[in-house]
């Protein structure tokens, strides 16, 4: 689990070179909801995501000489795009394993920052074999996408953030995947804002979190059926487990449907573009999964990385005349 | 002209009313152009544009027996809900002049704040006819959408935050319509950033102002075909061409298309909703209409009020897959 010191460092590692995310505040939502609602648009970071806060402290943490070999990871979404990212700032090489299905504006922009694609066929061979061969070949150093002691402390610095931003806040909303930015939000949170209850959102059909917290062990499950595609894990991590095992309060799903009705909400009102995993935290209060009547509650938008076209065809049932 | 004392008595009444909204930047947009480009996101203004600070600062200029018996205005687009908001923080009567044709969206956005709406026939009526009469009947205060010295030294603040954030610009970038944005703008430059360029853009089929600046008078042109329908007037305002002339450097016009490429790099690039005027100064930069290279620029998303279902139609020719 990172210690305080984790913490702080990630959070030195980080000012001035990740942003400082706006807080974008909505009358309307407030009245909706009988709340007050606090979205964090980590969105607007560097690469469209808060993956970039956990690659870059994982990357800068490294002893200059091993980083200097250069990095290796799997993914096809955001993490990749902010191994790349954080690769090219410190000048060192980066090569990201992608399935050779992987959409090809995903693989465009992880080249667009320098980085080395990997290719493999995710019906025949393990994205972890690939690495592996890699960096036993190449003494690379591997950056995974959630399950690390430096990529949780880089992601706890999003939620410092909005704490120092918003002030004390009653809740925190939290999209779930791998479980590396809702560890780091509760974290910041029992240290900052100990009293703040951390709630992670998980689409319906990819539950492996909720199901590990109530059964007490890491459960896995089938790759789930879902378009929020940050979200597609299938098992939380070790530490990410372990942390929140300890500081997460609940955890709740939503439809993919719901999840739409969050984009829709995002891009209405708020007049920002949300993927499908980034407004899932959202989406759980408007669906009222949650109980946040009358509490002052931090939302994490946590990704925009979504084409026009994809997002076209998401949203074309609802939208077009 | 607006005087010193009213741009600071404006900065005074908006300061804690209207939001201090985010500057953005881009790595990518920095890159393209060879220039420091600072985005005002004014579309995440109260009531999705710049417009709210005119008519605030309008509305509480005004003496507050005065001001109790009601205002009015004509407008129907992003003016009708600044003047609506405001009047409705004032608890005070708002009646907006509509065109029976107006969207629908505009129409329910308006109500929202409570104001009245008279629509009339645009074929068969002026609508600044209507609004005489209800001035003259019911002792209401018409609040214009530009062409008045409070209404502009109310969007003065807009570009005064934006170089207090940003530090001194050598360009500014402003969409122009009736002209209240540009100079207010351009007072604001004129105070704390005197060597600033002012550009204005306009769509290409409604350059009332270019051509006004041209010929050094007032032109009035036919009501412009084209889709940044926070553009379509045909006349600069007295005040507004008064301050243009002596403070505006240029005017550039852009196409409709080029409007749109400007939407859609907001969109896939900066996660922004702009409706077509708001994208329309970074379509000037995009396009290359302005010779940004080297220059350190503040470009001003004025607007977000766009229907998703209006936004699909323009965008579908070319995000359909």
């Amino acid at each position: 689990m990172p210690t305080e010191i984790d913490l702080a460092a990630a959070t030195a590692r980080l000012a001035g070179v990740a942003r400082q995310t706006p807080v974008l505040r909505s009358r309307l939502l407030d009245e909706t909801l009988g709340a007050e609602i606090h979205l964090k648009a980590e969105h607007l970071q560097h690469t469209g995501a808060f993956k970039f806060r956990g690659a870059f402290n994982a990357i800068a943490a490294l002893d200059s000489d091993i980083r200097a070999r250069g990095i290796v990871t799997y993914s096809s979404g955001n993490h990749a795009q902010a191994v790349a990212r954080a690769a090219q700032i410190f000048r060192v090489p980066a090569t990201v394993v992608m399935p050779n299905d992987a959409p090809s504006s995903k693989r465009q922009a992880t080249e667009s920052y320098g980085a080395t694609i990997v290719t493999y066929d995710r019906f025949r061979e393990r994205r972890e074999d690939i690495a592996e061969s890699i960096l036993s070949e190449q003494h690379f150093t591997l950056i995974p996408p959630f399950d690390h002691p430096d990529v949780i402390a880089g992601q706890s610095t999003c939620a410092r953030e909005l704490f120092e931003t918003s002030g004390p806040l009653d809740q925190l909303i939290v999209s779930v995947g791998g479980g590396g930015l809702i560890s780091g939000s509760a974290l910041a949170a029992h240290e900052v804002n100990p009293r703040c209850r951390i709630v992670g959102v998980e689409p319906e059909s990819g539950n492996d979190v909720q199901l590990s917290l109530q059964q007490g062990r890491i459960v896995e499950i089938d790759v789930p059926d879902t378009i929020a595609d940050g979200q597609q894990t299938t098992s939380p991590g070790k530490h990410t487990f372990a942390v929140m095992q300890q500081h997460v309060d609940e955890i709740v799903t939503v439809t993919d449907d719901q999840i739409l009705d969050g984009v829709d909400y995002l891009f209405r009102f708020q007049k920002q573009v949300a993927e499908p995993s980034g407004a899932c935290a959202l989406a759980a209060i408007l669906a009222n999964k949650i109980n946040v009547a009358g509490s002052r509650v931090g939302v994490i938008i946590s990704g925009g990385n979504i084409s026009p076209e994809r997002f076209f065809e998401l949203m074309e049932p609802r939208w077009k005349k």
